[in-house]
């Protein structure tokens, strides 16, 4: 070609956005061991071990625990595709992005859509989605837990049982929460969860993580016409991931040592532990920005500790910003996705980006900046009441 | 959990079977780059130079050229849900695994699919395609170049030409042809494609380039109907990969900063050096198994440089001889998928893979474990031939 492109020289940046968060050095570290084949003895047993470490973190013993072979959307393709037929009903909450995104893919599965719909922030009430049960009578039920684009933390535990009561299969989207706040996949019952590797597991983007209870294996294998799709279609990948190892797809084989090392920080740390150093930091980060003036725009007491959208100040310049954190500082924090574009910075601390060290650099990054946008505030408040919150007993 | 799995430690191997190939060094430590966000200017330029370095590898000028997020199965799926609409006719041609997978695929998006076959190990005349062609009068064509389970060449340019003056759109599949024998795909004015990166590219596997011609393209967009997933829906894709740059999915960050490298490899060194580098260690191969009385599956004149589909020597137990090589040697071969399961070995010299030095050192290693077989020939014969091939002028 007329001029091959330089080398890749890419930035070290701090990613305090929607995700991919920060990645823990041992994890690229081991993203470059050599690669082998997909049916290497070693490599099996590398993805035996991945499935156990992502029981232990979606709280299962779901035998169908494993990683989809694409970003967290596939996975969240895979479990609309493979749980929906076509002609079921299918009822989707949506409150975000993402809710409208299940409802997209259930419409391509064949399934008949209802969407229950909340304001973009809002969580819903058990006693609206029964309502809502008892009216559409679907087969299916889906649901985000941790939504990406308004911050909000949707109770899961009631509404799962009531699903469950009605004879509806749940899917439930984890991308955002798992890693960062309790999942607990076998309590609640839930049929379908899918999740990513680049939020709070802190790997690169590339795999989903997805676990389906025996009763949605069930459904899947009695399915009366084939899934929509050969490369998600969980009724051949079962053979591959099962003891058969029949070939499928050549998996990605680094990506999968990637979220091996990924899984192993998280259980080394414990996910107790690992939830509460996202609480601890979510709370210090959410005390420096009330310094200063800054609110959340999450219905109060739903706020995810993972993802923090928060009210970009009158006459402060969103995009300004955001330029100036990426440029000046190497931060990443993310926009606002549709109502919320221009109005709302999307923080995330999930995975290895949950560290103090980040939280104080963001709030004294953020003081400098708005400063210099006019906006007013006591100067070190921010830091100072972070700082507060730190010393403070867990 | 109760023990947590001990650190990874991938066994360093020598990958002579269908893909993955060897990764070279500089791959690995571009892949090993710090992580940025999938909108970051930094990534942003990757991703333009990436399509560049894709449109020069495919010979394209295809603006709708880029790398779908998953192995070269989503690259496969996506062409086939994209390009074929429910309800019309799909002519699959199919004479091995991946022909079958297409027709799998082209029935899951609706098509009605005829299959046109052949023999395990023979590729098809293009008069037996026209018959074909008048005959199904098909919407689209679908067709395997570097058939990976028979390692048959298919010559591609008289039946895409076929297919064109027959009103079908041609999809190809260059999963093991792209960048170890010459790809056309203007010339040949073919419709859609699709590759993976692990083959003869010398990427990890975990991302599929794929390109469309304009003309499928204004056919996707004039779709009456949804492409049957939303992850693999080009018109969605394009989006991202175009000026607009309109959030999708979060792309595989750090398997795009490999096939970058990867692709700068390739380029480095020239497409014509790089097929000619294939084509002389096929060659010296196999000299060097003719000399041991080791024989090709595949229709003569049509075999793979980089996959070389051959017979297991009678008497010989192809199970023990694969498991040698990968215990003792550390080099990986394929075995036999299908019809051919148990009586060929499938020898890949795909990418990086495809050395001299990962010749001579497999054709050793053949002579002892074959000996100990007990099968009979001149000692010393493999390499003495090879080196001789090696040996004579380009």
């Amino acid at each position: 070609m007329a001029t091959l492109p330089a080398p890749l020289n890419a930035p070290v940046r701090t990613l305090l956005g929607p995700g991919p968060s920060d990645i823990h050095p041992r994890v690229l570290a081991a993203m470059a061991q050599p690669t082998v084949g997909h049916l290497d003895p070693e490599y099996l047993r590398v993805m035996d071990e991945l499935q156990s470490m992502l029981r232990e973190v979606f709280r299962t013993k779901n035998r169908m625990t494993m990683a989809i072979s694409g970003t967290g959307s596939a996975g969240q393709e895979a479990m609309v595709l493979n749980v929906v037929e076509p002609g079921e009903a299918v009822l989707v909450c949506i409150n975000g992005v993402f809710g409208n995104r299940l409802a997209d893919m259930a419409g391509r599965a064949g399934g008949q859509v209802t969407k229950l719909e909340r304001p973009w922030g809002e969580v819903f009430e058990p006693a609206e989605v029964k309502e809502a049960l008892a009216r559409v009578k679907p087969k299916v039920v889906a649901m985000v837990m941790a939504e990406t684009s308004t911050g909000a933390w949707q109770p899961v535990e009631e509404i799962a049982a009531a699903a469950r009561e009605a004879g509806a299969m749940l899917i439930l989207d984890t991308v955002t929460a798992l890693g960062g706040i309790p999942v607990e996949i076998d309590k609640w019952q839930v049929d379908a969860v899918y999740s990513g590797s680049q939020k709070c597991l802190g790997c690169p983007p590339g795999l989903a993580p997805i676990s389906l209870s025996d009763r949605a294996v069930e459904k899947i294998l009695a399915r009366r016409e084939k899934v929509r799709s050969w490369y998600l279609d969980v009724s051949l990948l079962a053979s591959y991931w099962g003891s058969d190892r029949v070939y499928h797809h050549t998996a990605p084989i680094n990506m999968t040592y990637a979220l091996h090392e990924a899984l192993r920080l998280v259980l080394e740390e414990g996910l107790e532990e690992c939830f509460a150093r996202h609480r601890r930091n979510h709370l210090a980060l959410r005390a420096g920005l009330a310094a200063i003036g800054i609110d959340y725009a999450t219905q109060a007491g739903h706020e995810l500790p993972q993802l923090n959208a928060v009210r970009v100040p009158e006459g402060v310049d969103d995009v300004a910003v955001r330029k100036k954190l990426l440029e000046r500082f190497g931060i990443e924090i993310g926009a606002g996705l549709g109502v919320f574009k221009g109005k709302v910075w999307r923080i995330g601390l999930m995975g290895y980006s949950s560290r103090e060290s980040n939280v104080l650099v963001l709030l004294a990054a953020l003081e400098q900046l708005l400063a210099e946008q006019g906006h007013t505030f006591s100067p070190g408040a921010a830091v100072a009441a972070a700082n507060e919150m730190y010393r403070s007993p867990i």
